[in-house]
């Protein structure tokens, strides 16, 4: 049985990024750049103030001075003349500053008069003035090939006078759930049958990761069915399958595929839930096999699902970040296999998370699943741990899941 | 000026939720429940085996036995005899306990035969069986309402034969920027101007935060130009608007709301970035004024517009969330206006969060907000930090920021 950390870099070393496409901007928040964005202009253009108030010479700016105001400068409409000495021009933040001008007077400082300002208090050379270029210069890289794109990046991107981005493609996923025992929701189900659950919850994770999924239709425990789906394969980046992994008779993923050219990468991991997990390749498309339990199925997802949609995507695909828990009861020793507990979390009185793992772990129980926050890693032989000792957890939130 | 807090307790008490809409089960992730899902069957449907080995009676299951099989029971395909004294099924993950059996006897302690099966250590009555209803019950609430779905979510409604969900609708925003320097990215930009960069940003994160927002053509700074598009305000959950809002001359959108029976709720914040927001109510419409800086206007989104959608969406809509860091440099003592501080992040040996502040926090600077992972919060007259000092910080990414 392989390590998580070793099946994961296996998986990642045999994919490759999707190609660029071209987004318009507010198509791209969420999305990987392909190629860096460049700023177009400088921001700001020139010299503006920060504030509303009066653009004025620093030397005629001392305490009880009354100015002639021979202008304005809103922002979007530069004043053309020049700012002599004695004079100031009423301006506004983002205003460009007048020639002639080195300082800005701030309004709640300063006595509107009849064409004129009297100055309340002294205002210094360069204060409340933004240099052009403070923001970004023209041709500087504004933002990295390689970033996902979050709002501000969109304002940044939007500002820097890019309308159109270079991102990658979202993968494409098709997702093969298997079984003689399962029914799409509200349809009949048969008799000792389950609903089928895999299948839309890694299409909704796949989504939220950025990933483009497509659900197939179920194919029954059935080597010709299964091969007929998977004849679809070359129309994705990936294709996920779901159940069918394990080591019974009713196998026959491996077996269905193999007619149709699958080359198995390796198979069972060293983890828990989910230790029958397939990796291959059908052709030029590769395969990550999930275990039908909807449990196993989801923890996998986490584990190496999201971490091989970010590496399509264009990002590093790294291991699903952790945080530091508190655990709220005593935890055994552990086995060989690495476990990932479902567990509640909170927040104690100095502000530290607190874990609590639900009291049955079974690989069946969606609910508690869907209930649970966190899940505790405990590494293969990982000692026994007393209540308040801190554990390493994937916060479910953090990876929207 | 008013208090953060009771600016954004104001504007939460000043919405409701959308009404409900139905969608199917595949897009209803990230969607808030708008009414429970509950179970219809219960899960598993019967006793099923959690392994895949040979059902039996326990009284039989002693090491050395050999039992006749008389049958199979894969998931999906229940067994219809009975197990008498002396028999076994054999069985699958899923597969439904037959009749008469009470114990698994897991393959690993098996050695199958012609027909028989021998037992090599000894089975525990219920072992490695799921109890009907281990996952949930018919007629049981799996999801409450207000419940924003995870995938795991899906996967549990799809579980209990939920085909259609009952959501709240994603509350419609328009977003009005305003001022006659700005242009939208790639149009020719006016002397003096900038490229309009907060309607996209704002209308990212909207829609990142379960909002459907609408840009609306840029609205000059002239009272008619902006009473124009406000006056569209009826088709809206909530209007945006953002520049425009400051004490100035130029300060229009107030007035020329004002002729389309504008009424104010309040203005001025006593924060920073973003002092001038303006709160009030178009006819049936709430309206919220965002500063026109684009780092102001993207920290009142934090602050404000969030809490906004998440309650118009059918959520609380409490404040950000916020985590402790420790802080890399000292802070000064803080004055009257709460702060907003944008900074790094990083991680110490003890895995404990670092927030280092930009140098310059000027509200202009997108760049640096862009590039920023926290806001550290800075309250009302905060005393000065040490440098390793712990303070509260926003953490943009938790928030899809």
């Amino acid at each position: 049985m392989l390590p998580v950390a070793d099946a994961r870099a296996r998986i990642l070393a045999a994919l490759v990024p999707t190609a660029a496409e071209t987004v318009a901007l507010p198509e791209a928040a969420g999305r990987v750049l392909a190629r860096p964005v460049v700023a177009r202009l400088t921001q700001p253009p020139s010299d503006v103030s920060a504030m509303d108030g009066y653009a004025l010479r620093a030397a005629d700016a001392v305490e009880g001075a009354t100015l002639a105001v021979i202008g304005a400068a809103p922002a979007g409409r530069p004043f053309a003349g020049l700012v002599g000495p004695g004079q100031a021009v009423r301006i506004f933040t983002g205003g460009v500053i007048p020639q002639g001008a080195d300082a800005v007077l701030i309004q709640e400082d300063a006595t509107p008069g009849e064409g004129t300002v009297r100055v309340n208090e002294a205002a210094r050379e360069g204060r409340h003035i933004r240099r052009r270029g403070l923001d970004f210069a023209e041709g500087e890289t504004v933002l990295p090939a390689g970033r996902r794109l979050t709002p501000r990046d969109i304002g940044l991107a939007a500002a820097s006078d890019n309308p159109w981005l270079a991102v990658h493609r979202r993968p494409r996923i098709g997702i093969l759930a298997t079984g003689d025992e399962i029914a799409l929701p509200g349809d009949p189900i048969p008799a000792g049958g389950i609903v089928s659950s895999n299948a839309h919850a890694l299409a909704a994770m796949i989504r939220g990761a950025g990933g483009d999924p497509v659900v197939l239709p179920i194919a029954r425990d059935d080597a010709r069915a299964i091969a007929e789906v998977a004849g679809t394969a070359h129309a994705f980046d990936l294709l996920v399958t779901t159940g069918g992994a394990s080591v019974g008779e009713h196998d026959l993923v491996q077996k269905a595929l193999g007619a149709e050219g699958f080359e198995l990468g390796f198979w069972q991991i060293a983890m828990r839930p989910g230790k029958p997990l397939i990796w291959g390749r059908l052709g030029r498309t590769p395969v990550l096999g999930l275990p039908g339990n909807p449990v196993s199925a989801l923890v996998c997802g986490v584990l190496f699902l999201l971490p091989a949609i970010a590496r399509m995507g264009g990002l590093p695909g790294d291991a699903p970040p952790t945080r530091r828990v508190r655990l709220a009861v005593p935890l055994a020793a552990n086995d060989k296999r690495a476990d990932h507990l479902r567990a509640s979390l909170s927040t104690d009185a100095e502000g530290r998370l607190v874990a609590t793992p639900a009291p049955v772990q079974d690989s069946s129980m969606i609910a508690t699943l869907a209930r649970a926050d966190a899940l505790i890693l405990r590494a293969p032989h990982a000692p026994a741990l007393e209540a308040g000792a801190e554990a390493e957890a994937i916060v479910l939130a953090d990876l929207g899941v």
